[in-house]
C-alpha cells in the first residue's frame, strides 16, 4: 500500500524499469493512462519513419525491396512480437487490421472444424467482446453455416459443449479489464473438441502470454495499444504450428489469398498456391513506412527484456493498478464510482475501469486537467454500465502519475466541475 | 517524332507540366521508370509524416482522431482520389490493401448477384490478369459459388453471355499495358446481365478514368503506383451509388464487416449494422501516419490540375510512350526486342513493355546503369514472354528521360554487357 506522495515517487526511483521511460516521448503536464488505445510515441520512431521515406523510399526507390530487405521486414516484427505472446519465429505474420486478421483466424478455424466436426454449428463468444470482434464473427458464421451465440463472461465454460465448432475470445476485456484464463478455458474447449481464437488486443506487451504453452489454436492482435506502432499500426495473426502443418499438407487456405501470401509470388502464375506454414495468412503488399514505426515499439521490448521483461513489466503492471484503484477509492468514496475492473490479480489485465453514468463528462474534464484516459458507453439492454477507462503502460508509466491522476479524479468529482455543459458535448471519437 | 537528343531538351523546355517534377525527390543518376511499381517520394511527404509522429501521435496522443481529424482522413482522401477516377465525393473509402478492397467488391457483386440472378455461375476475368486478382476471385467463387473462369483480352466480349454474374477486370494490364475500354466493356456486359468489378491499379493517376460516366459498378485500386503514396500505401474501393443505395434499402453487408464500418462505430453495440454509402466498406481503424502520406502524393495532383489535369497528364504520358517506343525500335533493331504494349494509343496504359528471353539479366545491367524498370517472369504454359516494363509518370518523367533511357538500353544490347554472370542472379524480389 503506498500512502503519500513522497513514497509514490520513491517507489519510482526504485523502479529498476524506470529508465525505459525514456525510450517515450510525452508531452509536459499529461498523464497518459490511454496506452490501451493508442500508445505512445517511441523516441526512436521518427528518425526511422524519416530515414525509410527519405533513404530507402526517396533514394532506393524499387530497389529496397531488396537492398532495404523490406521484403523480410514483416516476418522479422512477426518474431519480435512472438517473444511477447509465446510463439515460435516464424508463426507470426504482421500486416492488416485486427479485423482483417480476426476474418482469417476465424475463416481458418471455422473450416477445419467444417471438415472435422461438421456437425458443431455454435460459434461462442463473449456478449461484452470487443464490437469488430463480434461483427467480424457474424460475417464469418453466416460464411460457415454456425451460429454466433454470445454469453456472459462467467458462462462460457458451461456453454462449451459437443456443439461449439470455435471459441473466440478477447483475452482481456476491452472495457472491464477482466483478463480469461488463455489456457484453462482453451483446454476446456479443446476436451469439448472447440478450437479456439484469441484477440490478443489488450494483452500483447501488456501482459505475459503463452500461446504455444496454452497449445491455443490461432490468435491475433493489435499493433497500436500496448506495442506502441502508431495511429493505425498493422496488426498480427498467429496459427498453431499443428494448424498450418495440416494446412499445408492438405492445401487449405484462409479467403484472403492475396497475392503475398502465394507460394511463390514472384513467379506471377495464375493459380493460387498457398505459402507454407503462417505465409497462407499473408495478403496483399505489406505497408512498409508504419511496419518501420511499428518495429520501432517492439525494440523497446527488447531493451525491457535486459531488465526482466514481461514478467517484470506484469509486476510494474499490477502494481500501478493496485495503487490507482486503492488510492482512488480511498478519496472518491461516496462519489458513485464502481470499480468493474476485478481486483484478483489473476483476472486483471493492465487497466482500472470505474463506471460512473457521468463517465464521459468526467474524463472530458480529467482530459482538460491533462488526465488523458477515455470513455466506453453502456446500453440498458445488455446491463453495460457508462465506463472511465484508464490503462496502464509500464513501460512509461510511472507510480507517481497514477497517485497523481486519482488525486484529479478526486478533485473534479468533488467540485463538481465535470458538470460544466461543454464537457458534455460529444466528439466524433469517444 | 523526336529527332535529337536536343529535340527531346527542347520539348521538356516547352512542357507545361514541367514544373511538376519539383513536387518530387528523385535521385541524382538515376531515370526512373518503375513508378508503375512504387511512385516516386513528393518532396512534401517527409515534413507530414514527421509532423503526423512528433505532433499529432507524440504530442497530441489519442485526442488526436478528433483535434486533428483522424478520423475524417479516409473520406478526405477518397474525395482526392474520386477526382481523378470520376467518382462523386463520398463514393470511395481509403484503407486496406488492393487484395482485402478486391475481396470486398467482388464479395458484394457476387452478393448483389446472387439475389438477382441465381442462374449465373460465372466469375469472368482475364488471363493475364494480376495474380492477386486472380487469387482472390478463386477464393471469392468459391465462397459465392461461381466459377472462375480465365480467357484472353480479346475473347472476353464473346464471353460475356447470361450465365456471367461477375465480370473482373484490371483496366491497364500489368505486363503488356493494354488498356481495355472500360466503358465499352461495362455496357457490353451490362447488356448481358453481368456487373463490373474494375481494378485501377494501373490507371488511378495514370490515365483519364470515368467510373461514374462509364456506369460501373464497383472499383478498386491501389496506393503506392501512379498516386505517390509509398510502398504499402493504403488502397481504395469504389462502389456505384446505385449499388450502395441498394445496400441501404436492404441491410446487404459484405464480408470483411469491422467496427468502421458500423453505422454508429463510437455506440459500441454488440450487433453489426452497416454504415450507409460507400461506409459499409470500411473495416478496421485506419493506418493514419501511411495515409498522411498518400494525402501528400493526391496534393501533387491537385497542383496538377491548374496544369490541365488528367487530360494534360495523358497527352505528355502518350507522348513519353511514343518516344520511347519509337527510339528504342529506330536504335535496337536486331536485338531481340518485341513490343507487347499496343501501338494504338487508345488501347495502351502508361508503361511500354517489351518482351526478351533474357529480360531479367537486361534490366539488372539497366539498373546498375541508373536506368530502373523491372521485369515480369513469362510463362511458357500459357504463353506469356519474359517482359521488360518500363512505366511512364508524367508528372516526374521528363522526354530526355524517354530518350537517355532507350540510348542506354541500346547500349547494354548492342555491347552484350547483360551477359554477365551476376546480372542473371535473382533476387528476392523481382
Amino acid at each position: 500500500m503506498t500512502a503519500s506522495r513522497e513514497e509514490a515517487l520513491a517507489r519510482d526511483a526504485a523502479d529498476p524499469l524506470r529508465s525505459l521511460r525514456d525510450e517515450f516521448e510525452l508531452p509536459e503536464g499529461v498523464i497518459y493512462l490511454d496506452g490501451n488505445s493508442l500508445g505512445a510515441l517511441p523516441r526512436r520512431t521518427a528518425a526511422r519513419v524519416a530515414t525509410t521515406i527519405e533513404g530507402e523510399w526517396g533514394r532506393g526507390l524499387i530497389r529496397s525491396w531488396n537492398t532495404a530487405c523490406w521484403i523480410d521486414l514483416a516476418q522479422a516484427i512477426g518474431d519480435c512480437i512472438g517473444t511477447l505472446v509465446g510463439a515460435a519465429p516464424g508463426e507470426i505474420s504482421v500486416g492488416d487490421s485486427t479485423s482483417v486478421n480476426l476474418f482469417k483466424a476465424l475463416s481458418a478455424a471455422s473450416g477445419l472444424q467444417k471438415s472435422d466436426a461438421p456437425s458443431r454449428t455454435t460459434l461462442l463468444s463473449e456478449r461484452s467482446n470487443f464490437p469488430t470482434d463480434l461483427y467480424i464473427a457474424e460475417s464469418v458464421a453466416a460464411a460457415a453455416g454456425l451460429k454466433l451465440r454470445l454469453v456472459d463472461a462467467g458462462d462460457l465454460a458451461d456453454h462449451l459443449n459437443h456443439d461449439v465448432a470455435v471459441l473466440m475470445l478477447t483475452h482481456v476485456n476491452y472495457r472491464s479489464g477482466r483478463m480469461h484464463d488463455l489456457a484453462d478455458l482453451t483446454r476446456i474447449a479443446h476436451a469439448a473438441g472447440a478450437l479456439t481464437v484469441w484477440d490478443l488486443a489488450h494483452s500483447a506487451g501488456a501482459v505475459p502470454v503463452d500461446l504455444l504453452g496454452a497449445e491455443a489454436d490461432f490468435a491475433v492482435g493489435c499493433g497500436y495499444k500496448y506495442l506502441n506502432g502508431g495511429p493505425g499500426a498493422p496488426a498480427f495473426v498467429w496459427a498453431h504450428p499443428r494448424h498450418t502443418a495440416r494446412m499445408d499438407r492438405e492445401g487449405l487456405r484462409q479467403p484472403l489469398s492475396g497475392w503475398l501470401g502465394h507460394a511463390a509470388p514472384f513467379d506471377f502464375v495464375p493459380v493460387y498456391r498457398p505459402a507454407s506454414g503462417i505465409g497462407r495468412f499473408v495478403c496483399g503488399t505489406p505497408p512498409i513506412v508504419a511496419m518501420k514505426a511499428l518495429q520501432c515499439g517492439l525494440e523497446v521490448f527488447a531493451a525491457a527484456n535486459a531488465l526482466g521483461g514481461m514478467t517484470a513489466l506484469r509486476a510494474k503492471s499490477l502494481a500501478l493498478t493496485d495503487l490507482f484503484i486503492a488510492r482512488v477509492e480511498s478519496i472518491c468514496a461516496g462519489q458513485g464510482l464502481e470499480l468493474t475492473t476485478p481486483r484478483d490479480p489473476a483476472l486483471r489485465g493492465s487497466q482500472a475501469s470505474f463506471a460512473h453514468a457521468d463517465g464521459y463528462a468526467i474524463m472530458q474534464a480529467l482530459i482538460e486537467r491533462g488526465v488523458i484516459g477515455d470513455f466506453r458507453a453502456g446500453h440498458a439492454e445488455t446491463g453495460e454500465q457508462n465506463l472511465m477507462r484508464f490503462g496502464f503502460t509500464p513501460l512509461y508509466t510511472r507510480y507517481i502519475d497514477a497517485w497523481d491522476a486519482a488525486d484529479i479524479l478526486a478533485e473534479v468529482l468533488g467540485s463538481g466541475a465535470w458538470r460544466e455543459p461543454r464537457f458534455h458535448r460529444r466528439a466524433a471519437v469517444t
